[in-house]
């Protein structure tokens, strides 16, 4: 037994003190977890536009001093009372998203939507005591959706951690602990494009083509993506993309131009962009009789999706989905031997790499539509 | 074989010659059957809202004279050429939408909706050569989505006709020709309620009591009907109705008096009304995390459905149907057996009866909203 187990632990973590400002690396003080929580040692960690948005806190409740940072991977070092599906270490994929595997939810076959541990962006401290684990000199460091992986040290709740397959190396599938899953997944569970289908995914950031390793995964002979932005058009090749449309080349709503690219309407379509506007083209674009359209970006407050009703009579499906449908603790290992077969590339989505004191980097290159994803090495 | 066939039959049918003006009884003329195309011997049919609502004519193109009625049943006189699959003597249930067995919404599993033969209320004149097969004194008399029931004898395109047991009795089976199967199939096929869920109904008329009667055989714990007319809720429990809302009744919007009585929605919703805001509800009035709802009603030109995309995104699904997804030709004989082996409830649609003769009254019935269905005897 390790012999930190039941001792606070001082280690590095990158703190934001303050919206859009530089994180600073700091010495913080890491409780023990208590009970149903986990201690974990991260190894790699990555950024996520998530991150970034509430790091900027424009329009949502500001909570400061923080901890960021949810897509990573790492190693159990201790757990809390009652945990009896993890030891020290386990290998493991911290989410955002837990699973209780108690509620409604848990138990049904077709939700992720824990009640207990959905995702909660205001809340900074743990569900146990309502209380920080984080603190530099007795003053509390928030969490962040109950992950906060910028820590070389991190407490999360036992529902929101992935057990996974210790022969997978874990600087390349921390990466599916958000972005990647929530793509694939919006495709290969919700979307579900027969082998030959035609698709069309909407938006080329890190979401939308891991949908469209979806679509490659699942044999569709065509990916159409779309994007206002010439410069994702090179690299969404390599995720198996097959035609381009850029909403700004034509005149006409790029529904209809899809129309006429496919005799009518794509088999599916997945939105990974967050605009509203190409979310009811994405639902627009699908083919009647039997389309479907899956929708994953987060809109704004004040959105609508609107359509005529007769799009949906004449029998297409609209569906939303969260982190791909999967459930972190029951699916997500199997997406991780789905990698290790090869079935699924990672490698391609990783674009650059820091290290922790160079985290800020990180920030920048996302900022700049540079990377798609950087991997940040705690070491 | 019969003395009639290759001949022009003369017979009596009830003719519209003005939009909104009763029924005349009049002998006409029915050509023989061309290419594809089959001699039909009616002996039941029913009344729909889709006759009164074309009948009526307000805002669709007039087609006068014209023979309406879609909902049917007879027997095969004869056949024209390449006609395989039927016989003179064939019992039959002719169908408004048809199954061509050769397109790509044939041929896809998904969907029902043929090319070549999907309803189509403006044209009043067959396929194969652009003309009726009806006339008086050699004036053309215009069909009706290419059934025209409302006659002793009509032609119909082979597509169009599904050959069912002969042991069915026609004077009930023939209301499965058109609204009984939309609802039932809208549940049934599209929100396919599992064992021992909570589904809601939207509308209360034929339409929506035969989703409601789907629910009740798909074995669901509780069945909600909405309607804005308390008249509609005795007549429901008989279809399996255990609750009953009138949003009248509430200050707020029914799906939140939905959400409330269920701990946060029902599994499943059918919306059988036409109406957009119903639509809307029975949408949002499914629990997130699972809950599909189905549009069946058939809304306004300029009807937009509208709700925020968080709704989709916490993974609800919502999907339009057109004759509940039953493929004519290849399904609805199995929705006869399911009839004959008791599964299946229909005496409780059919309120009333009539003679052709008195084909008025039952547009009389309708319109003051006294019967579910009304049976048309020819003889
Ligand atoms: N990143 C995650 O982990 C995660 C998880 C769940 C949901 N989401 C949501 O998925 C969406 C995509 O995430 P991402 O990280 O890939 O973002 P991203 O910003 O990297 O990519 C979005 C892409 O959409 C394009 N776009 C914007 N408007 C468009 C329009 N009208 N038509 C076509 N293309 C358009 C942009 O040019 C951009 O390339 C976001 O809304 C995000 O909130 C993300
Ligand atoms: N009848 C058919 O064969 C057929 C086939 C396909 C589609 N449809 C469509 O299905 C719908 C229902 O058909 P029907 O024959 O049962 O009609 P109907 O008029 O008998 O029944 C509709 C019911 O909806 C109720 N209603 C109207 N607005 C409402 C609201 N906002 N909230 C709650 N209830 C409301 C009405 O009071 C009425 O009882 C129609 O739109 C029709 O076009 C019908
Ligand atoms: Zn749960
Ligand atoms: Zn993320
Ligand atoms: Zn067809
Ligand atoms: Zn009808």
């Amino acid at each position: 037994m390790s012999s930190t187990v039941g001792k606070v632990i001082r280690c590095r973590a990158a703190v934001s003190w303050e919206a859009g400002k530089p994180l600073v690396i700091e010495e913080v003080e890491v409780a023990p977890p208590q009970a149903m929580e986990v201690r974990v040692k991260i190894l790699f960690t990555a950024l996520c536009h998530t991150d970034v948005y509430f790091w900027e806190a424009k329009g949502q409740t500001p909570v400061f001093p923080r901890i960021f940072g949810h897509e990573a991977a790492g190693i159990v070092e201790s757990v809390g009372e009652g945990v009896t599906e993890l030891k020290p270490g386990d290998h493991v994929l911290p989410v955002f998203t837990g699973e209780c595997k108690d509620c409604r939810h848990c138990k049904s076959e077709e939700s992720n939507m824990c009640d207990l541990l959905r995702i909660n962006t205001d809340r900074g401290v743990m569900l146990n005591d309502g209380q920080s684990r984080f603190s530099i000199n007795g003053k509390p460091i928030y969490h962040f959706v109950g992950t906060s992986t910028f820590s070389e040290y991190t407490v999360i709740h036992v529902g929101c951690l992935a057990k996974i397959n210790p022969a997978a190396p874990l600087d390349k599938v921390c990466i599916l602990s958000c972005g990647v899953s929530t793509g694939l997944g919006a495709t290969l569970n919700v979307a579900k494009p027969p082998k030959g289908s035609t698709v069309a995914i909407f938006g080329l950031g890190a979401v939308g083509l891991s949908a469209a390793e979806g679509a490659r995964i699942a044999g569709a002979s065509r990916i159409i993506g779309v994007d206002l932005n010439p410069k994702r058009f090179h690299e969404a090749k390599k995720f198996g993309v097959t035609d381009f449309v850029n909403p700004k080349d034509y005149d006409k709503p790029v529904q209809e131009v899809i129309a006429e690219m496919t005799d009518g309407g794509v088999d599916r379509s997945v939105e990974c962009t967050g605009n509203i506007n190409a979310m009811i083209s994405a639902f627009e674009c699908v083919h009647d009789g039997w389309g479907v359209a899956v929708l994953v970006g987060v809109p704004s407050k004040d959105d609508a999706f609107k359509s005529h009703p007769m799009n949906f009579l004449n029998e297409r499906t609209l569906k939303g989905t969260f982190f791909g449908n999967y459930k972190p603790r029951t699916d997500l290992p199997s997406v991780v031997e789905m990698y290790l077969r090869k079935e699924l590339e990672l490698e391609k989505f990783i674009t650059h790499e820091v290290t922790l004191s160079n985290i800020n980097k990180a920030f920048d290159y996302m900022l700049k539509g540079e990377s798609l994803r950087c991997i940040i090495r705690m070491d």
